[in-house]
């Protein structure tokens, strides 16, 4: 489920996410949630941490969860657990 | 700080540290805290979600903290920032 306030985090640099971030700030999002799975969980992790420190510091994490999905990857037969991270952000 | 109640995540196989977990719930700690920086952010959740999934069922996630560490490294003068978790787990 992509919703509009969301950020799912991929293999760019940390900051086109951290502007990703602002934007929907700007654009007058309430909460902005960073959504990542497998190894881009640290790069979430760097994102929020990069938009606190140096651009948004009165920005809040609200929440963060963590979980499982399974992916069906194309060169297995079987479907496999990666971890997920979502992180909640207030103004 | 470390404290014996605290996994520390590096760059072992993911089920090391959750039998490193599983070893300080059995000795009675009442909350064990998984700690990771960088990289080793997203194994720190895989070993959470590989306890709970696959070997600890009513382990709770208490707290999810997320923050900023100043690393010196030998390569270069300036310090580096490097981002942390901390998931604190409940039996």
């Amino acid at each position: 489920m992509e919703r509009s306030n969301t950020v799912f985090i991929g293999r760019k640099p940390v900051l086109n996410y951290v502007l990703a971030c602002m934007t929907l700030f700007k654009s007058g999002q309430e909460n902005v949630i960073v959504k990542a799975r497998g190894q881009s969980i640290s790069r979430a992790v760097d994102v929020v941490e990069v938009l606190k420190n140096r651009f948004m510091p009165d920005v809040e994490v609200a929440e963060i969860k963590i979980g499982t999905e399974q992916v069906q990857s194309e060169e297995r037969s079987m479907p496999s657990n990666v971890s997920t991270i979502e992180i909640m952000l207030k103004p």
